[in-house]
C-alpha cells in the first residue's frame, strides 16, 4: 500500500485536522472531531446536516458553508458515522429551525441518521438520496445506492435554506431534486482502504467495472475496455432512460480520485454529446472529483433536471471548500 | 494502458472541446485550438499570457480568467507549445499593454516562449519560473524547474495586472514572487503518457522518488516509502533552507493527480507543523491538485513568501475554471 500517511489508525484524524486548519475562514471542527461545523450560523436557518463513511471526500465536509452544509459527520473510510456525532452536530449547529438530514441511501447510514433523528432534541425531517441507476440494490443498499448526485441535492437545498425555505419545504424540494437526477459509474482500478492494505477488488489490465459504486461494489457488469465515446453513451442511455422526459439538466462528470482533469474534461465532452442525442440540453455543467473513491480511477456521469426554481438554487453564492462562487 | 479516452492522437482537442463547452461563461478555444483565452478582455491591460505541455491540468488553461491569465497555449502532453501557439494568443489578447510570458524553466518552453516574444508584433516581457529546489539542473532544465510555484506568480501577476499595474512593473513582481516561492516533490508512482502507453518511470512497491518532477524527472533520490510526517519535514526544510527568513507564507499542498483529498490534507497537516519549526507562520492555504503530473500518485509542497503587497493580490478576486473567489 502507498499512501501519503502515517499509520492507517491515525489517517482521519489527520486528514481533519489538515482541513480544519486549511479552511479556518469556514468550517471548525467538533469536539472529539465528531463533526466538521460551519463557522458562522444562521439564526433561524433549518440546518442542513449530511454525512457518511471518509474516503469521498471533498463529500461531505468540502460542502460545509454558507449556501450548502452546516454540518457534515464522518465516518471511518466507508464506514457510517455513529449516531452520536450526528446528535452532536444537531445540537450545535439547530437554531431553532429544526434539521434536514442529507443521507446516501445505504444500510448503515440510514439507520444511523434515523437512529440520530429518534435521540436528538430536534425536529428532524431527512432526504435519502438515490440517485445511482446502475443496480436495483447492491453489497450495502436495499434499493439504488446514492452517489454523485447527493451533491447537487446538497447543494440546491442548502441554498433553498440559506433563501430562507423553513423545513417541510425543503425536505420536498431534496426529495424532489433527488427523483430528477441519476447518476452511473465506471471503475478503471480500484481503490486500497488503509486499514485493509489490500485493494477492494481487482481488476485486469483490459477490463472497466460498468455501474460501480463509490465503494467499489460490483456494478452491471465486468467488460473489456472501451473507448470514452461508448462508456459514455451506455451510462448516458442507461441514466436518461430514468428520467422524466427531455429539457435542461446540469451535467456533472465526477471523478474518482485518480482519474486526471484531461480524461474527465474529454468525458464531459463525449457526455454533452451524448445527452443531447436525448434530447437533454447542458443547462449547467461541473467537471471535477467531488464524490470520489480513494483513489480509485473512473467517473461518474451525473445528469439533474433542471427547472427555474432549481436553477435560481443551483446559481446561488455558495462558499464552501470545495464548491464556491457568486461571493 | 487504462484511460478515459477515445485515441491517444485525439486526446487533448477532445479534452479543450469538453473543457470550452463546460466553462464557456470564461473561456474560449482559439482558431485551431491553439490557445484559450478569457471571453472578457479588459483594454489596455497587459495581457498575462502562460503555456506549456499538456497533463499538468488545471494550470495553465484553468486558470484563465478575471484576475489571472488572459491565455494559455496548451503543448501536446509534456511538451512545449509551438511560438505560433503564443504568436496567436498575443495577436488575440494584447489590448495595447502588452504581454507578459509566464514560463516555467524547460529548455522547449523557454526557447518556444523567447521565439514567439521575438516575432510577436506586441511589446512582451517574460517572468521564468524556477521554484523547484530538489535539482540544480534535470532532464529538460538548465538550473531549476519551474513547478507549483508558477500558479502562484501567476495569480499575483494577474490580479496585479487586473487592478492596474503596467507590464514593466509586473516583471518586477512576478520575479520578485518567483524568488520568494520555493517547492518540492514526491511520487509514489509514475504517471503514463497516452502517446507512450507504458509508465514514465518505474518505482518498486516500497518506493518514492523524492524531489521528482512534473513530468517524472528523477529527484534527489529514490529511497524507501516513508511516514507523511517524515516526508514533509524532509521537503519543508529543504523548501526552508532556500527562502529569505521567516514571516508569513502562503503554503500550498499540491497533488499530482492520482493522491486523494483525504492524503493531501493530511500532508497540508504535517507540512503545517513543519514550516511552523522554522519559524513561518502559514497565513494562507491552499490544497488540491492543481499542477499535476497526470494520474502520477504524489504531491509537492509550496512556500511561497508573503508581505502585504503579495498578500493583497492573493486574496483579490479571480474567477477562472479552477480557482475561484470573491466573486
Amino acid at each position: 500500500m502507498k499512501k501519503l500517511i502515517n499509520a492507517p489508525e491515525t489517517v482521519l484524524a489527520e486528514s481533519l485536522d489538515g482541513f480544519a486548519s486549511a479552511h479556518a475562514d469556514i468550517v471548525r471542527l467538533g469536539e472529539e472531531r465528531k463533526f466538521v461545523r460551519r463557522t458562522l450560523l444562521k439564526p433561524g436557518k433549518p440546518a442542513i446536516v449530511s454525512g457518511g463513511g471518509s474516503g469521498h471526500e471533498p463529500l461531505h465536509a468540502g460542502f460545509v458553508g454558507f449556501g450548502m452544509l452546516d454540518a457534515a459527520c464522518p465516518g471511518q473510510v466507508f464506514t457510517s458515522p455513529t449516531p452520536d456525532q450526528m446528535i452532536a452536530a444537531v445540537a450545535e449547529v439547530d437554531t431553532g429551525g429544526g434539521a434536514l438530514f442529507i443521507v446516501k441511501n445505504y444500510e448503515g447510514d440510514v439507520m444511523n441518521f434515523e437512529m440520530a433523528a429518534e435521540m436528538a432534541g430536534s425536529e428532524i425531517m431527512t432526504v435519502i438520496t438515490d440517485d445511482d441507476v446502475a443496480v436495483e440494490r447492491s453489497t450495502w443498499s436495499t434499493g439504488r445506492r446514492g452517489v454523485a448526485g447527493t451533491m447537487i441535492v446538497e447543494k440546491i437545498v442548502g441554498a433553498a435554506a440559506e433563501a430562507g425555505m423553513p423545513l417541510a419545504e425543503l425536505k420536498v424540494l431534496g426529495d424532489r431534486v433527488n427523483a430528477q437526477t441519476r447518476s452511473m459509474g465506471v471503475a478503471l482500478t480500484s481503490c486500497i482502504v488503509p486499514a485493509a492494505g489490500t485493494p477492494t477488488f481487482t481488476l485486469a489490465e483490459d477490463e472497466m467495472e460498468m455501474g460501480v459504486g463509490i465503494h467499489g461494489e460490483p456494478g452491471r457488469r465486468r467488460v473489456k475496455l472501451e473507448p470514452a465515446s461508448q462508456i459514455a453513451d451506455e451510462m448516458v442511455a442507461a441514466i436518461a432512460s430514468e428520467l422524466p422526459g427531455t429539457g435542461d439538466a446540469i451535467l456533472l462528470v465526477n471523478g474518482f480520485g485518480g482519474t486526471p482533469s484531461m480524461e474527465l474534461y474529454l468525458m464531459f465532452n463525449a457526455a454533452r454529446q451524448a445527452i443531447e442525442k436525448h434530447g437533454i440540453r447542458v443547462g449547467r455543467a461541473l467537471v471535477g472529483s467531488y464524490v470520489t473513491s480513494l483513489e480509485m480511477a473512473g467517473c461518474s456521469i451525473t445528469v439533474s433536471m433542471l427547472d427555474d426554481e432549481v436553477a435560481r438554487f443551483w446559481d446561488a453564492p455558495v462558499h464552501t471548500a470545495a464548491l464556491r462562487w457568486g461571493m
